[in-house]
């Protein structure tokens, strides 16, 4: 009975492998698209470039000779900068062998993976012992997981060229105990809604695919059924392990993390690194079980997910710094080239895509790729225009948003305002924080992470202690500290719990973009409510952007309102005192890690602030009293290793129940450091003023030099955009409907 | 008889008014280049595009109407810009009038002259008093010099459209008065061998050569015989006004700064500023009185100071920090684009220029920049290449040097090693000091001045008084200060009768390129020799830089040797501790504008400390003992104003009465922060130590990971390149012929 049932297994076995390899390729590239990439070769520039650059980078790869060596380093180390290598090399010669016929490269694949494949069945974890989830060929499961995603397509793509010998023996040596080590071997890195779980499904089941095993597939899209995880459990970042009743697998983190605007909760910079296991899985799945449609999934939400990642950009392209982030990392990263090739594929087709793919310079070497490149060929590419762009957080997105404003007047400026959810264990406690660009330059930072990604260095190229105790922290960021403590007192499990709630967002008027947010949970006790306006008005040359945010607490207290302004300061219209020693401005929640460089007062009644940033002026006028506090920081203090950039910040702080930071900030003049001339070197806003503020209604006044005047009125409690409102100030009657409405008197 | 000589008077003025409306235009713009203009346009890309580009300029500034304001404001403000407008405006004007024949620019220009003619008799000097020189249409004679350059010019091509009685008018309200206001009523601005006075020199010679009138050129030319200069008084910078037995005029400007290699002792910011009227008057004599021959005069320096000049740059164009300088200013700059059309036109018709010419992209209208752009378009541009190269400073030559080392193996590098004169009130007490250039990025600065040119806020654009506290001291330099006292003890009186000397400068090796330099007055007793060397080593991906500096003193001092490395910390070798309050590292000499953030101490006889800068490594080893304090500084103490850039440096320390700061700077690897790949991020280098150091010769040994060994051996007294030498270390005998060699051991 027992020889018996053998004997059929070895059949079946026998027959799938037989059919399977006349199918292969069939993962990413398919055997249509080998056809059509073979007739179509010399005529697609983009693509032809893209073919001539993977077969120079993998010639000087086989050149040096294959090494697999005994894993040891951390990031940044030879074993692990290797391997990474290693996986990387194999996806492209596999696409090699198969779009130019020639066996080098099948050669080199099959031989490399045959040294993993008697290398790996005597491998244990890995003896860097930092993660929560060590894995074998790295210090952690998810760079072993990025292996098994590159590697999964090289070993479709070199299939045909294995004996039935071969794929016998790296099934059972590498590819099997690979998936089920990355999973059930380690549930608490495979279970989670996290982007390393996303790579860790996506891993077993772009090799599931290519084995034509079901129980992988079904594990990769919906996890590890009844996997004994320890509630509470957290990883390396502080992040949840394990939530009572949450989903697990491909799917469900394709459900949760996503907004139904395509945002992911944990902010671009890491929507960027989940973004090619999504995309290229559901490719997978599209080319080998259509019937999952995950590109209709949720409502198209992956699709979604491209065109809100291409908008979460800079003028240069780069991802605004929300939450942990690397600043530098843009839509040129590889991720992105995939996912807008297989967005354009599998979409509908949005010529705006194929500009993006002509700016990347280079294609995914697949029938996605090949369609991206023979369209631009054609001539069918329309330019990406950024717009202003409201993107909702929340895998049902009523979890607040994030705010895009923009003006493409003069040089772009962006406006970024985060009333979003925590962001999982990559969130920042920066309830209702803003950025400004200008162009692709930041012009009121977000700081973004502590980490040196991949730099040995720099604690293994991990994110450094100063990410928790900075970079994390309330005053790291351009938003409201109350009491020199951080929001929801820093603590992640009350931080998740609660997000901010958007009160309006109307760019209808191109002139006066309004975007409007509540926070009541950051302090328990204080209401938040921070608006922001872009105002064009013909008479200024540039829009400026309006600020107020509203606090009012239960009882008196500190209140710090950071800007933390790049540039070198020009000058100031208030009297400061410089500090002849320097000590950091508190103890805790970020302080410890700013000089105390200066402070002052204004008696004016505002506060004016003009810096150079790239050649442009900036001044930033803030309605202040005497009272007020005008402090000159920089980062840098309690940072024993130079983790931190020594960057600047200007703090008002106010002692107050209830009060309301009003600011302009307005983009002026310029300067050539090559013809020394200097344009409108000097603002153009006399004074910022809080005219009235209520439950009801908020009214700031602006005044020119020019004598003109702005007041923008604010209803702060009826968003309706029909309603009329009246309010009387100092004996004169204002009359306006809608939300908000800018006022302009002569 | 006095009535008939007014009668010969008349008639000669009537005749010579007559001839000269008939040769007009004749100072820049010639008859002749006007005919050849007007065949050449539509053909000569550079320069029509350049002519498009002026008509565009000058078009919106005759639609904003002619603005002529009585003189009040500081540089940046609107008085100020608005005159400097007008100059530059009309200049322009003269010269459209003249190609395209339109009357409407002859008018601009007349009717503006006229403005000025109306406005200038009243004029008194103007109301800003800071200037040593004050002018009348600004705060000071250099601005009203250079309006004269650029009017005389507007004035020569609209000649011919005046009436006699116009031409009368303008001469005797405007220009004659302006050109004795310039010099005989300023007289220290007028008589000094400085680039002021070469500015004003230069526009009373051109508004002379206009008016034929050879009282002025003559004045010009020679200077004011006799002037009543007062011994010892000094211009705002603290430069001599008059030097007993100095020679002025625009000859003796020619003279005595440039060097016969074409360096002007200023540094290379202001030889860029004087190389305008410098070359423009040059060409206007050529044309006018060529009897003077002033681009053969001194050996032609005109023209090797303009292949010098673009020679003191980076990769970008960008002039290296030398003394009181600007970053920034570049061969983009519109003095460049006339210097380098001109030394074409005259000079050999040397093709690299056209290059130069190619990539500024635009060209002077006249007849030099029309031949410049006729052979551009012909195809005839060869590439610019910088080397290695010696420029000496001094009238004859015999003051020092600049010591320029560059090798293009990979992205260039380019060390630049200041052994010169003290440079005039624009030098810095910086002697023997260095900065080091990857392509256009400073990797080991200079910090250059302390000045927002033409930014009004800021000094009304002066210099700041940070410029002499700070930036001119030797702390702010890469070189050794001695008991925290500036070369010279920041004394100019002293600094001005002293230079370094060049021992040598060897780059008849391309790997191993040699430069070496002594000073012996920066301090009283000491003699320091300092040897730099560019090692290009087939083992190293990127060449290395060996920094030698040996300190010879009576007694025991304290030594400090900084290094103003620019970039981010990625890791040290030693250990070290920050500050936990910040406190200025000294009190004068610079030291007070210093925070001390760090120190440390090293053990291990190499201290190591890697940054990176624009996604590049570096690495500084240098040679320490366990006495030898390593500091960590940033600057920005005692700056009230945020007039200072807050970078850091990195400050070894050493006590000593002899001693040696042996030093290896390696660039390696890189990194993106799109990839995210990090490569070759730890130096290849193990140790540096000194193996011998003697009166006579000096033995560093550089040790590499690969336990491969430089030792680099120096004689000190002799270098002559074929004297053979023999040194026994540790009971090895090393020998080799020449000052210096590299010997390898592996």
């Amino acid at each position: 009975m027992v020889y018996l049932k053998n004997i059929i297994c070895f059949c079946s076995f026998f027959l799938a492998v037989q059919v399977m390899s006349q199918e292969h390729p069939n993962l990413i590239l398919t055997q249509q698209g080998v056809q059509d990439i073979k007739k179509a070769l010399g005529n697609v520039p983009l693509f032809d470039a893209s073919l001539s650059e993977a077969k120079k980078f993998v010639d000087a790869q086989i050149a040096e000779g294959i090494q697999v060596p005994i894993p040891k380093d951390m990031a940044g180390g030879y074993t692990h900068e290797r391997h990474k290598l290693n996986y990387l090399t194999m996806q492209k010669a596999g696409v090699l062998f198969q779009i130019l016929n020639d066996n080098t490269y099948a050669i080199y694949v099959r031989d490399m993976l045959m040294a993993y494949a008697k290398m790996y069945p005597n491998l244990p974890r890995h003896p860097e012992e930092r993660s929560y989830s060590r894995g074998k060929l790295f210090w952690q499961c998810l760079n072993d997981a990025n292996w098994l995603v590159y590697t999964s397509q090289a070993y479709d793509c070199i299939y045909p060229f294995l004996t039935k010998k071969e794929v016998r023996y790296l099934e059972t040596n590498v590819f099997r105990p690979m998936a089920d080590f990355l999973s059930i071997e380690t549930p608490q890195f495979f279970n989670r809604i996290h982007n390393h779980s996303t790579w860790g499904n996506v891993a077993v089941g772009m090799i599931g695919l290519v084995m034509q095993d079901d129980a992988l597939i079904s594990r990769a899209l919906y996890g590890i059924p009844n996997a004994q995880l320890e509630k509470g459990a957290k990883d390396n970042d502080g992040g949840d392990i394990f939530i009572e009743g949450q989903k697990a697998g491909f799917l469900a983190n394709l459900e949760e993390p996503f907004s139904p605007d395509g945002y992911y909760t944990e902010g671009p910079y890491y929507q960027r690194y989940a973004m090619y296991p999504f995309m290229i899985f559901a490719e997978a799945l599209q080319n080998v079980k259509p019937e999952i449609a995950p590109f209709q999934y949720k409502d198209s939400v992956l699709l979604k997910g491209v065109e809100a990642l291409l908008n979460l950009t800079d003028a240069d392209g780069e991802f605004f710094a929300l939450n942990d982030a690397q600043k530098g990392m843009s839509i040129f990263s590889g991720s992105l080239v995939s996912a807008v090739n297989i967005a354009y594929y599998y979409g509908n087709r949005n010529p705006s895509l194929l500009s993006v793919a002509q700016s990347q310079g280079r294609v995914q070497l697949d029938q996605t790729g090949l369609a991206v490149a023979t369209d631009v060929a054609l001539g069918k590419a329309k330019p990406f225009v950024k717009t202003s762009l409201l993107l909702t957080d929340g895998a049902n997105g009523d979890q607040g948003a994030i705010a895009i404003l923009r003006s493409n007047k003069g040089t772009p400026l962006t406006l970024v305002m985060k009333n979003a959810a925590q962001g999982l264990s990559h969130g920042h406690y920066d309830k209702l924080s803003f950025s400004l660009f200008q162009g692709g330059n930041e012009i009121i930072q977000d700081y973004g992470l502590a980490r040196f990604v991949n730099i040995e260095q720099k604690n293994g190229g991990g994110y450094l202690k100063e990410n928790k105790t900075w970079a994390k922290q309330t005053i790291a960021h351009n938003t409201v500290v109350q009491d020199e403590i951080s929001h929801f007192n820093g603590d992640y499990s009350i931080g998740s719990q609660y997000h901010s709630d958007m009160y309006v967002f109307d760019t209808s008027n191109p002139d006066i973009q309004i975007a409007s947010a509540k926070e009541n949970n950051a302090y328990s006790g204080t209401a938040l409510h921070r608006t922001m306006v872009m105002i064009n008005e013909p008479t200024l040359k540039q829009p400026i952007i309006l600020d107020i945010m509203r606090v009012k607490a239960k009882a008196a207290h500190q209140f710090d309102m950071p800007f933390y302004y790049l540039g070198q300061i020009i000058s100031t219209n208030f009297e400061y005192t410089k500090s002849s020693t320097l000590s950091p401005l508190g103890k805790a929640h970020g302080y410890q890690h700013l000089w105390l460089e200066g402070q002052g007062t204004s008696t004016s009644g505002s506060a004016q602030l003009t810096w150079r940033n790239s050649n442009t002026f900036f001044t930033l006028t803030t309605a202040t009293t005497k009272n007020d506090d005008l402090l000159f920081a920089r980062i840098g203090a309690n940072d024993p290793e130079y983790n931190l950039r020594p960057d600047p910040t200007f703090i008002v702080r106010k002692q107050a129940q209830e009060t309301v930071f009003a600011s302009v900030i307005e983009p002026h003049g310029s300067y050539s450091t090559v013809s020394e001339l200097a344009q409108d070197i000097f603002t153009s806003v006399k004074m910022v003023g809080v005219l009235y503020n209520t439950e009801a209604y908020t009214a700031v006044k602006i005044q020119l030099k020019s004598e003109k005047e702005f007041i923008f009125l604010m209803a702060n409690t009826d968003a309706s955009s029909n309603k009329k409102h009246t309010v009387k100030i100092n004996n004169t009657t204002f009359t306006w409907t809608g939300v908000g409405d800018l006022q302009i008197q002569e």
